[in-house]
């Protein structure tokens, strides 16, 4: 199905800021691209003005990309195939697709987050619903806004398959968005799911006032346990100093406030996370991802302080001051006894 | 000389922020503590106002801290003496006062950087001036000024004796400022000296107009190729894990603008080294210590890529757009190949 310049058939199934800065990628580097989003706006603005004017208002798309809402066309005779919805609903999403995907497609995932039900990574749900294809998880620090914009970025294409991570690797790149490949796929995948969690723990500390001393250690420690938790699922410990471990973490820690770290920062000032959700648009990827990060933790039996207490203030009414004095008083004997 | 009470004789000796904030926290925790600054409106304003006017202005200190001008005074029948001028002028410092420190004293060192003559860390700087003393490296993510203003803060205190990192850590610790021992002097050290390297990248980087991604990249590369080189002499991997590297590096290159990132700042933006530093009061030590690091990158034949950069903007008259193209083309291969 390759052009004969080297050009692929490539499709995005998900319309959200990521989905459509990776179409645009796509797009720009000459591939026949398609992108399906869910909602009818999305899918008119891209198609009539050649901007995503509800997910990622304002960037001129490439006018060569298309978005269509059927799913089924969009995915059919595809080289390779991202998926880039929220994390709850891949599963459904991937299945519903399934039997339009071409035998030969490379399948790839750059959705975030841990299944709340089956603890399984994104990459496993789609394998699960698409099976027989080679999948490629893709991750690393990289705002939707800076990559449709042409800043300079990294991110990494992981997968057992290797010949799949360089067909994602060649699709993807140019001058200004690198892409390296990575073999540890667990590893490179739980990076993007955690952080998330370590987002909400960050906005809880600027929400209840602490500085930039309590962040970078807050950084830290959370990378640590990240690191702890992806070693006894069998991730390598060099990948969490990669680009889609401490890289990912920095940026949404750090970077212009994301969704997960203003909801914890409302809840840092004291909102319940009910009242702190009611009225958002989208769910931020962090509260489920709590949830599957702490049930993974267990079922790893592997001490994770950091997603503990989030778990606590979210979903067992501990005080949010609580929990981050008893988180204090406890990491005084890390840095040397992990 | 230590009390009934378990309280010190101390000494800090250096009154810029992070000298006066160290002996606010010893003050403050019941300890006799004097401080030497070479300035005298700053020893005045302390001993009038309990206040360091010139460096830490508007942080109330203890008022039991006192200020003085003669150092050989201050440092006399010490316990504890805590180094902390700026790295360039430590030699001459401790060698003012060695033969006034006591025999028993512990020495703590503040001071971050790498002599540009010799290559040595602060710690054995410290050992050569004032020999037969226990010598601690004090490290991690602190502003002082949150220091000053109670925010919690964590930060390692790494000794090869572990009598003498634990009493400098008994004498820092309190509710609000952690203090973790560590036996890595190497990493600790180099850790606090790369930083300033890397912080001088990620302004000159803020200076070309790069965004969030492109820092995130940089402070993941920056901490690989660090811990590169504190590998090749005798550090442990895991210390730029922990406070003193990450922790450290993540603060300086993500927290308020610090004068590194505003010097690379200006540097990005096209201004030459000696007109960017003309004007300000204090050198920016990462002008220093990418100095230093560069010549430890080459004894150790260590590949530091973004030191490298870095040297070859400030002192080798390279354009900055192609220090950052090379830098970029150069790290295509990176995530998998170190």
């Amino acid at each position: 199905m390759t052009a004969p310049d080297g050009t692929k058939r490539c499709a995005v199934v998900g319309g959200g800021a990521w989905g459509t800065a990776l179409a645009d990628l796509l797009a720009r580097n000459g591939h026949d691209t398609v992108l399906w989003a869910r909602e009818e706006d999305v899918v008119d603005s891209i198609n009539a003005r050649h901007e995503n004017a509800r997910f990622l208002a304002r960037f001129p798309l490439a006018p060569s990309l298309r978005a269509t809402h059927q799913m089924r066309a969009a995915v059919a005779d595809r080289d390779l195939v991202i998926f880039a919805p929220p994390s709850h609903v891949l599963r459904d999403v991937a299945s519903q697709c399934a039997d339009a995907v071409a035998r030969g497609a490379t399948l790839a995932v750059a959705s975030k987050g841990v299944e709340r039900e089956t603890l399984k990574l994104m990459t496993d749900v789609v394998a699960d619903c698409v099976p027989g294809r080679p999948v490629v998880a893709i991750s690393g620090p990289s705002f939707a806004s800076e990559v449709a914009s042409r800043q300079p970025t990294a991110i990494v294409a992981a997968s057992d398959d290797r010949e799949a991570a360089h067909l994602t690797q060649r699709a993807l790149s140019s001058t200004e968005f690198r892409v390296y490949t990575h073999d540890d796929v667990i590893g490179v995948e739980l990076g993007g799911a955690l952080k998330n969690v370590m987002a909400l723990a960050t906005g809880i500390l600027e929400g209840l006032g602490l500085g930039f001393n309590s962040r970078a250690a807050l950084i830290t420690r959370g990378l640590a346990e990240m690191t702890r938790l992806g070693v006894a699922i069998g991730a390598q410990p060099a990948t969490f100093a990669g680009l889609a471990g401490l890289g990912d973490l920095v940026l949404t820690c750090t970077g212009a406030l994301s969704r997960n770290r203003s909801l914890g920062e409302e809840i840092g000032r004291g909102k319940p996370l009910d009242e702190a959700l009611s009225g958002r648009e989208t769910v931020a990827e962090g509260v489920l991802n709590t949830q599957s990060a702490r049930a993974l933790a267990e079922r790893a039996d592997v001490e994770m302080p950091i997603v503990n207490a989030v778990h606590c203030i979210l979903f067992e009414g501990t005080p949010v001051k609580q929990a981050v004095s008893d988180l204090m008083s406890r990491e005084l004997r890390a840095e040397q006894d992990d």
